[in-house]
C-alpha cells in the first residue's frame, strides 16, 4: 500500500514521469511499477500510459480515499472508506460488507452506479458526477426505531446544503430533499434485523451534485434537479461528502443517545410537507388531504374527507407548491 | 430424480436388495445406482451398503421431502422444500436462499443444526430429534408489521400441539411456547427490508420434539421441556411439521389480509403472561410490573410502580406460574 501513495505523490508533483524513473525511484521492479498502477487504476485513478511515461488526470474530481481522508473528520462515520470506480449499488455492496462483518461507519462510495436503486427497488440514474454513497449502521434499537435513520440523513443533507451554498433546501417526508420543490436527494435505508434489534442497517445517499438536468429521462427533468443546474457552477464533491458526514455523525450520535425527539424539531423546520396538500401512494392505496403534522415517532398525520389519517410509510406528492 | 423415487421404493419394500437387482429392475448401470444412492444418503437417507447389498433404516424418522409432501395440505407453505441433514442454521440457509430469489414459502428443513439461533445471537441447542425449519415469507407490508409474523407462528405451534396431544401448552410473549411453565419452542423472526417494504422475511422455529431433557445443559434443565418428556414417548416429527404448516398457512393467509386483528383474539386467549408478574429484559434495561393486557400493535402493557409502561420488546420472564 505504501507504494500506491508514493506513486500517487509522484504522479501530482510531475506532468509525466516514465516507468523506469519511478522504479528507481520507489527502488521496486519496473513490473512491479506497473501492477501498482493498475492497481490504482482499478481503485478510479484516472492514469494515462503512453510511450513516454505514465500521467495522471482529473484527480481532483475523483471521492479519491486519500483526499477524502484529509478532508473528514469525524470519529465513526467515514473513518473505513472503500472506494469503487463502478458499481451495481452502493447499498447492495454496504449490505454485502455488512454481512461479512465490516464495520460501524464504514463509508462505501461509487463514483458510478450501473443499477441504482431508488426506493421500492426503482431505478436511480447514477452517472458519474452526481454523489453515490452508503454508511453502514450498527446502532442498538430494534427495527421499529429506524426510520429515524433515514431522517436524520435527510435532514443532514439539507442542513449541509444551506450551510455550504445557501441553497433554500428542504425535506419532503420522510426523506427526499428538494431544492425549489424539486428533487435533487434521496435517501435509502435498508435494514438486517430480528425483532429485537438490528443486525445493521444501511443509508444510502444518491444526491444529484455536478450532472446536468439533461442528464435525467425526460419524463423526470421537471421535477427533478442538480447543485449543479441550482448553481450554475460544478461543486468540490469531496468538500462536500466531509460536511454531509460531519453532520450526520452530530445527528446519528444525538438520536442514538438521546431518541429522535433530538432531532425531530430541525426537521420539521425544515420539513415543506407540512401544510401541503398531499397524495401519498402505499401499496395499492392512496390518500389525499393536507397535511398538518408529523408525530413524535415520525408519522405524518393528513388530514381528509374522512378525518385524521396517520401515514407512517409510503411515496408523498406535494399537489402544492405554496 | 425418478430413479431416486423409484430406489427409495424399491428400498421401503424389501429388506435388503443387491446393487445388481437394484440395476436390472431400475435398467441402468451398477455404477449409476452407486451414484444415485450416494445422492440419497447427501439427502439424510440412512442407507447402510454391505458386501450384500443395500438396507435402509430409520427412514420414518427422517424429515424427508417425499414423505413430507404426501403429508403437507397446504398452497404456499411448504410447498417447495430444502432439506438438509447438518447445517449450521436454518434461519441462515433461509436468508441466503431468499437473497437468491427463493419463492415465498420455501421451508428449509435440518435434522441437525450445528450453529442453531435463538433471539439476540444466543445458541440454541439442535440436536437430531428436533424439529429445527424455517419459513421464508414475502408478504406486502413494512418491517413495522412484521412482528405480526411471530405471533402468528408461534400460535400456530400452541394450537397444534393443544390439538394434536391435547397438552396445555400455551403463549409467553411474544413468541415463546410453553408447556406447564417450560419452554418448548422458540420463534425467531428475521427481516432484510426497506423502511416501506420487507424484502423478505424468514420465520425460524425451533421446537423440542423427541429430545430428552438431558440433551440441554444443566442450567436450562429447570425451565425446559420437550414433547417426549411431557408426552412420555417419541411423536412423528413429520405430521406434527405437517399440521403446523397448515396452521401457520391459514393464520398467515388471515394476517395479511385481515391484519393482526384477526388472529389477536386467539392469540390473547392462549397467552399465559396476562395477569402474571413479569420482568422484561431490554437492551440494558428492566422493567418490572404485572403484565395486564397486550395492546392491538401486539405490545405488552406492563402496570409498574411508575404506571403503565408499553414495551415492544425484550425478554420477558414470567415471576409467578400461576
Amino acid at each position: 500500500m505504501e507504494s500506491l501513495s508514493k506513486i500517487i505523490e509522484i504522479l501530482r508533483n510531475q506532468k509525466e514521469v516514465s516507468g523506469e524513473e519511478m522504479a528507481s525511484e520507489l527502488g521496486i521492479s519496473r513490473t512491479s511499477v506497473w501492477k501498482n498502477i493498475n492497481r490504482l487504476k482499478g481503485k478510479g485513478f484516472n492514469i494515462i500510459s503512453s510511450r513516454r511515461g505514465y500521467r495522471m488526470i482529473e484527480e481532483a474530481d475523483l471521492l479519491l480515499p486519500y483526499r477524502l481522508r484529509g478532508l473528514i473528520n469525524t470519529k465513526i462515520i467515514g473513518r473505513h472508506i472503500e472506494y469503487f470506480a463502478h458499481c451495481d449499488s452502493s447499498n447492495n455492496i454496504a449490505k454485502k460488507l455488512a454481512r461479512e462483518g465490516l464495520k460501524e461507519g464504514t463509508l462505501i462510495i461509487c463514483e458510478e452506479q450501473e443499477a441504482g436503486r431508488g426506493r421500492l427497488e426503482r431505478k436511480w440514474i447514477s452517472p458519474r458526477g452526481g454523489l453515490w454513497f452508503s454508511v453502514i449502521l450498527k446502532p442498538s434499537m430494534t427495527p421499529v426505531e429506524a426510520p429515524g435513520l433515514g431522517f436524520l440523513t435527510s435532514l443532514s443533507v439539507v442542513k449541509t446544503l444551506r450551510r455550504r451554498y445557501g441553497l433554500e433546501a428542504s425535506l419532503k417526508w420522510p426523506n427526499d430533499v428538494l431544492i425549489n420543490g424539486k428533487k435533487v436527494c434521496g435517501v435509502l435505508v435498508e435494514v438486517e434485523a430480528e425483532m429485537d434489534i438490528l443486525h445493521f442497517a444501511v443509508v444510502g445517499v444518491g444526491l444529484d451534485a455536478n450532472l446536468s438536468i439533461k442528464d435525467f429521462p425526460e419524463e423526470v427533468q421537471d421535477i427533478a434537479t442538480t447543485l449543479k443546474e441550482e448553481l450554475g457552477r460544478e461543486v468540490d464533491r469531496a468538500k462536500l461528502l466531509a460536511d454531509i458526514l460531519s453532520e450526520m455523525e452530530r445527528n446519528y450520535n444525538s438520536f442514538t443517545l438521546y431518541g429522535l425527539e433530538s432531532i425531530f424539531q430541525e426537521y420539521i423546520d425544515l420539513c415543506s410537507t407540512i401544510q401541503k396538500e398531499v397524495r401519498v401512494v402505499q401499496h395499492g392505496r392512496e390518500i389525499k388531504g393536507k397535511a398538518v403534522e408529523i408525530d413524535k415517532e415520525g408519522a405524518l398525520i393528513v388530514l381528509t374527507s374522512e378525518g385524521r389519517v396517520r401515514i407512517t410509510y409510503g411515496d408523498c406528492f406535494h399537489l402544492t407548491n405554496t
